[in-house]
């Protein structure tokens, strides 16, 4: 008998809670057994409470066996939540917290699905982001502030030990899918990381012969998104490349609301998290407008990563066929998500 | 009388100098009195010599009024070439050494060309990267390599001096053009350069109110690249950022054929270096198959910031006239550089 599965669910702001509820409808209509635990953290929380993410909230998180986030942010313009207090403090945190060393972030761009891009081609790659080093760790600072003589530093914090375990689960990626893995970098730049990032790759494709690989400066690496996305399979790359990369590939793939995410822990030491990669989109919150696909997209990935993959490609396949039906008339959040929780739930 | 222009040329390798060959002759189609001389750095120049840039080559390169130069690199898979060992030694040297403290990289999206992109709109901004600090200044390194400890540190440096500077000609361009400036970054991040770069622009922007400028993270940015590039004016940024952002804007214009660039000392102190930001391209090299338009362009970029904005604003009106008039057929790098030289010099 399959056990439970124990999630922790965060609605967020904006449209987070909009988007997760038809998440959730979807999750259920998969008839996977599962209890959802409901955390109130975000930028509305936060205003209201003073608090953040405490440690005793990290501890009842760690006990769900995954996390499923709507979207956290508020007005960008309130100087309460200025210098992205609430992104630091609630995902990032969360992400070191509980390891997520590797952010999966999948890209396909679907026949029905209307690209900026005139000729995209047949596009499906997943980046593999690095999640817990780079530029991200926080360890810059400033001094002599607001001073003529000011500067501030940002450092970008790689180890072996970090790469190493993103690049080896890039590789298990390429060896389940087509078979190419690309690293992004700006080795030509950044010669410290790069290099490592450079070793630590052609170390490991020795052990994954029947991957190919190959290299793209970052910059290159954005030429090709527009002029031949379809040359990617599997992309790995550092925390801030990555995440520059993923906009842009959800942009080319017809907008962030389709794109998902994983913020996967793969050690099972702590509970991954999965989140639609847009944001919460204060100005359109409530008004049933949101498109809740990405946030039913990550619960795809979130079942995939508990075992559950079966009730995972039900998910995707009710969502691809749900996008070639669309038509010009616009649903609201809920209607689109009834349509795919029923057509999950009958097949 | 005007004093002649005292240019010195560094054509570089692979397609730099036949692209460099039409540049000049266009240059010379002008009118403008110029002198050129000849400097031979480069990679085939490294591997003949061991030379890259000394100091007397500094010294020499500093005398001239300006610098014209093709695309420096070689082969990519040469070991003696690894870890970008000519970009640095040559064209950030140069960039650092001659305070090119300006990175000037126009995009247009001309209406006989194609773009990537289904709907493009009319596109007309300039990015104005930071060209001497930020992650380049090279201030990285590596501890215990080779170890499963090794740790590969990357330093970006972000100085009140140096974002002053390069913001205040960013408003003064956006006060010359449509009166919008975007901030570029990654504040909610990279909280210390971020914040560094946010109250600098606050502060500049009250000494320009004609300018109307926003903020956008560098992730979004690439986003609106993508769908809805005609939004953008002027944008400043970082060197990193720049670097990413102005490959994409090449890639959405229809190609790094086309896309021009300068690295600028606004004060003169030093002289300023143009070049097309295309590559060298060492496999399409020695067969007149490059677009000497990006090297062309460039020109015309020297020339304004010369003072000689009539004969920069005829090199730019026969390219664009070249660009709507090129039909299907192939023609050599030669033949593009003659029709663009004989427009130039019949207006
Ligand atoms: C909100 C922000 C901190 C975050 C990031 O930069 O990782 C977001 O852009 C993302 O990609 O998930
Ligand atoms: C060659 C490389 C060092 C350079 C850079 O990163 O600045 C190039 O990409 C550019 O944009 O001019």
């Amino acid at each position: 008998m399959p056990s439970t599965l124990d999630l922790a669910v965060i609605p967020g702001d904006g449209i987070g809670p909009e988007v997760i509820a038809e998440a959730l409808k979807v999750l259920r209509s998969t008839g996977v057994d599962v209890s959802t635990t409901e955390y109130p953290f975000g930028a509305t929380h936060y205003l209201a409470t003073g608090r953040i993410l405490e440690q005793e909230d990290l501890d009842a998180l760690a006990k769900h066996d995954a996390i499923l986030l709507g979207a956290v942010g508020g007005d960008p313009r309130d100087p309460k939540l200025a210098g992205g207090i609430i992104e630091r403090g609630l995902l990032l945190k969360l992400r070191f917290a509980f390891d997520h060393y590797v952010n999966l972030r999948p890209t396909r761009i679907y026949p029905s699905v209307a690209s900026p891009l005139a000729n995209p081609g047949e596009v499906d790659f997943v980046v593999v982001r690095e999640g817990t080093e780079g530029p991200y760790v926080g360890n810059g600072g400033i001094i002599r502030r607001g001073t003529p003589q000011e500067i501030a530093n940002e450092v970008s914090v790689n180890t072996a030990f970090g790469v190493e375990r993103v690049v080896k689960f890039a590789f298990d990626q390429a060896e389940k899918r087509r078979g190419k893995l690309t690293l992004v970098h700006k080795t030509n730049v950044l010669t410290n990381a790069g290099q490592l990032w450079q070793r630590i790759v052609q170390a490991e494709a020795a052990n994954h012969p029947s991957v190919d690989w190959d290299y793209l400066h970052v910059d290159a690496a954005t030429i090709f998104f527009v002029t031949d996305p379809a040359r990617f399979d599997v992309i790995v790359t550092d925390n801030l490349f990555g995440d520059i990369l993923t906009d842009l590939a959800a942009a080319i793939s017809g907008g962030i609301g389709l794109a998902a995410s994983g913020n996967i822990n793969p050690d099972g030491a702590f509970p991954s998290m999965f989140e639609p990669v847009h944001g919460s989109a204060p100005d359109i919150a409530g008004k049933q407008l949101a498109d809740p696909t990405a946030a039913i997209l990550s619960v795809s990935l979130l079942l995939a990563s508990r075992g559950e993959q079966e009730a995972a490609d039900r998910i995707s396949a009710a969502v691809e066929a749900d996008l070639a039906a669309r038509g010009d008339a616009r649903r609201s959040t809920a209607e689109i998500g009834d349509a795919i929780a029923a057509a999950v739930a009958q097949n």
